[in-house]
């Protein structure tokens, strides 16, 4: 019933391609597109482009980067000794965010996931226990996600990284911050009885 | 603190700039680009550049097309002696949706905003009026949004129409499918009781 161009169902269909965007907000998006003058349109399609073509991954971290290495590999201020291992490049982003963490990053580029043929040889874990070998690292913090995939990945890391004397920790595991106790589901309360310290 | 390349800030930039996309997911929708092969990715701006090429404004009713007229005015099983006007292309969507209206369709871009210096002459009501003169047209259903606006361009329409002898209808007023009275605003059920109609 509804009359589409084929140009406008196209554009709708690739936005609706996009993560949280269902096709009534693939719609809206097509229809401001149209709104918009054609050089502000075509502006979204210039960044998408220059984006793939600058971006590469960082050879050292694996981060995303313009230059090899990045910014964050070659920035003097930051510990050479620690290293924090993350499943995706916006992890970084996360812990970068806390302004908590000051060594360098290593990104796995996914978590192990049997279920999903993902072992291993898929993540970028080689590269990661090279860095160990050549560099003086003193501790590996994993920072991998609390669910199934990203807790055995962990665990096959502490196994992995065991042998080069290596003080390997793990991101804390407790109440949110602002939580109200009474809400918190009980394998997170379990955890943060287990790990309690001293005040 | 968080290190983001030059065009992935513009990249955020640009999907920012759509409507109802704030920072946080524009962050996201490019990090999902990032992980896109090239060819997935170039394809958002590629339709992007498709649509602006193709589409046009069709020169009788203002709907988007991408022939000249467009195929609701081409469609011969439509009653040309009722044209819907409406303010945005979207309307015209809403409509069709509805599966009640096979007449012609008129599209004004907008409405009459003077606080916005959008007066008479920014909307498509000159061709209209040619439309209702060179055509034999018995009624025109004023489909404006029912805000201070599209009723003041609902009403405008009606006064210039007059003169064409052309029957001049407005959308009904009243409660939507699926409402509890007892939420309804007041607004609406005083339209709705002037409004009644005999069963």
């Amino acid at each position: 019933m509804v009359k589409f161009t084929p140009s406008f169902n196209r554009l709708v269909g690739e936005f609706a391609k996009l993560p949280g965007i269902g096709r009534k907000t693939a719609v809206r998006l097509t229809l401001f597109m149209l709104r918009q003058t054609s050089q502000d349109a075509l502006a979204l399609g210039e960044a998408v482009r220059e984006l793939k073509e600058r971006t590469r991954f960082c050879s050292r971290c694996f981060y995303f980067t313009e230059e090899d290495p990045c910014p964050l590999c070659t920035d003097v201020g930051r510990d050479d000794q620690l290293i924090c291992v993350v499943e995706e490049p916006q992890d970084v982003i996360a812990i970068e965010r806390s302004r908590s963490f000051r060594g360098r990053y290593h990104v796995l580029h996914g978590s192990l996931s049997p279920l999903d043929g993902i072992g291993p040889d898929d993540l970028k874990i080689d590269a990661l226990l090279e860095r160990l070998q050549q560099n003086n690292v003193k501790e590996v913090l994993l920072a991998t996600n609390f669910d199934v995939e990203g807790e055995a990945t962990a665990l096959y890391l502490a196994k992995v990284i065991q042998p080069f004397g290596v003080k390997v920790t793990r991101l804390a595991h407790g109440i949110p911050t602002g939580s109200d106790l009474e809400y918190v589901d009980e394998a997170t309360v379990n955890h943060a009885v287990e790990g309690r310290r001293e005040l």
